[in-house]
């Protein structure tokens, strides 16, 4: 498993905007504590609002790893990106990235980790072997984001229901299985990266044998109605293992994520297949609630449709951001407790 | 794609029984018109009733590749079936390898392979990138096997369905997605080492847009009910987008391959979860007969067992290799004219 040593320092780049610097967004959001500034370049326009600091203002601050926050333009890293990643690592400092391309790959970045002892972790790329899944039971709870498209909101889904969990004193480990999940845990596996034939058994080794008690937190990739990816999602359901599922969803999106005139499927198909599919690795697998990303409806409309999904499927419904997903972890204490 | 130049000297090396050698007997079975002979170390005790050629012979009679047809112990390659492999790239041929150790790892024989120019095939192990899935439909039909577990028929009767429907006149071609299957074909691509995020566009790219009147047969891979493998099932019918499917199971095994306790599932429920999954790219995909493997069962028995599934289950049903799929080609063609 990689571990990223913390804390970091946030690369923002020269983001043209907000969206751009995305992945540092999140890291800040949910693991402000590890983050001791933001590092962005003259032509950068996002700002996390954290402390700006060079690589060795940093580095005197504590900082071990700069992240590499914000996404290239074509998978490409520019110049000016690699001096700054040239200053880190000058600076004591190890590089994370979740870019396509391979920081690890570029000579002159090679050359200079390897002189001063630097780690680079492209947490897209997993450099280890993994196992055969085994399908065996293990112990401990186990709680699988899902969804009925990709980028639908289940990392963010995840993190809340870890980070609430905690808030109510359970023991509880967020699992990340992508890039941006790896940065925020600072561990993890990106699922899609894996061999076929090792994913589900990738997925045994990220959320092992625990105490009874205790709740791993696993973020879902994808989804088993996309025609891309569901391999991946259904080797990620059967590793997990889970215990309860959220199903993650979007309202009014009018098509699957890069598929004009494909549409989402229905929530109660959703939670049928999920449910069926489940039950071969964990036969009393259930789906617990129904997380709605209501980041494009009127406070309104948000709560309107949050109302309608509870009478409709009798499931506790919420959006973790915006009023949170404390009834969905209660109803899920419940039925696992 | 993998392109394996024909016809094939099939090395059986130091089989120690008939079953070792079973890449080589399914080449032989599949493909005997382009097989000129077998080439046997002294300690073989495997026969497929070729002609005993060496390395120079076979070159002499036209063989273009030496096909390493039969398992290695541990997958380890020892000092004499290397000995073997250099003199089968000293007579001219190219080499195509299944298993899971790279042939063209071993550094005597690459650098051989280099100073002759021949290839080395390590089908196994594609090396070449593939696209993203798009879910698109194509024109052409498609069947593809599924079965209720691994290393239940898939390969066969997707192989006795291209065989069928040639003799009938129709435009079909074998697809492969496991290493023995490449070695039949000639082509194909091992699924199951392809990188996650691209099984499903790996498939696709497999069995493309074709006229509307050609059926591709899709050997299908482990099973969606597999805890280990299910992930790779699933992108293969996704990627696939079949018309038909065909059910292949073993009556009596008492459990899924390699995980004793695990039964494996009821016919009815992997029609209809098959069915399900494979709708979300083909929305008429469905489940037109039953491969029943009844090698274990005695004449009687086997019959008994084919006329029962028939009854219950009101599909057409036959063992590949004892009668035939005759009536579950004729069943596709009517459905799927």
């Amino acid at each position: 498993l990689i571990e990223i040593d913390r804390p970091y320092l946030l690369f923002l780049g020269d983001a043209p905007d907000q969206l751009a610097a995305k992945t540092a967004d999140g890291i800040a959001r949910w693991r402000g504590e590890h983050c001791v500034g933001q590092f962005a370049l003259p032509a950068c326009a996002a700002d996390l609002g954290l402390d700006s600091l060079s690589p060795r203002e940093a580095a005197e601050r504590g900082a071990r790893t700069m992240v590499i926050g914000v996404a290239s333009r074509g998978g490409a890293i520019s110049p000016d990106w690699q001096e700054a990643i040239l200053e880190a690592l000058e600076a004591g400092l190890d590089i994370a990235s979740g870019l396509h391309d391979r920081v690890a790959r570029l000579p002159p970045i090679a050359k200079a980790a390897r002189r001063l002892g630097r780690q680079i972790h492209d947490v897209r790329h997993p450099t280890e072997g993994f196992p055969v899944a085994t399908g065996v039971r293990r112990p401990g709870r186990r709680v699988l984001t899902i969804g009925t498209d990709c980028s639908i909101g289940k990392m963010f889904t995840a993190l809340a229901i870890d980070r609430e969990l905690a808030r109510r004193g359970v023991d509880t480990h967020f699992r990340a299985t992508g890039q941006t999940g790896i940065l925020i845990a600072g561990t993890g596996i990106s699922i899609d990266a894996v061999v076929a034939d090792f994913m589900a058994g990738a997925v045994e080794s990220l959320c092992p044998a625990a105490a009874p008690d205790h709740w791993d937190v696993v973020e879902g990739q994808a989804s088993l109605f996309h025609p891309s990816y569901a391999g991946v999602t259904l080797a990620l359901l059967h590793g997990a293992q889970p215990d309860a599922m959220v199903l993650c969803h979007e309202p009014e999106r009018p098509h699957q994520r890069g598929l004009p005139g494909r549409p989402l499927p229905y929530i109660s198909d959703a939670i049928a297949l999920h449910e069926r599919c489940g039950r071969v690795t964990n036969p009393r697998a259930m789906v617990v609630g129904i997380s709605l990303n209501t980041a494009r409806l009127s406070e309104r409309a948000a709560a309107e449709a949050i109302r309608k999904a509870e009478d409709t499927y009798g499931l506790p419904c919420g959006d973790p951001l915006r009023g949170g997903v404390g009834r969905i972890v209660s109803r899920m204490l419940e039925l696992f407790p």
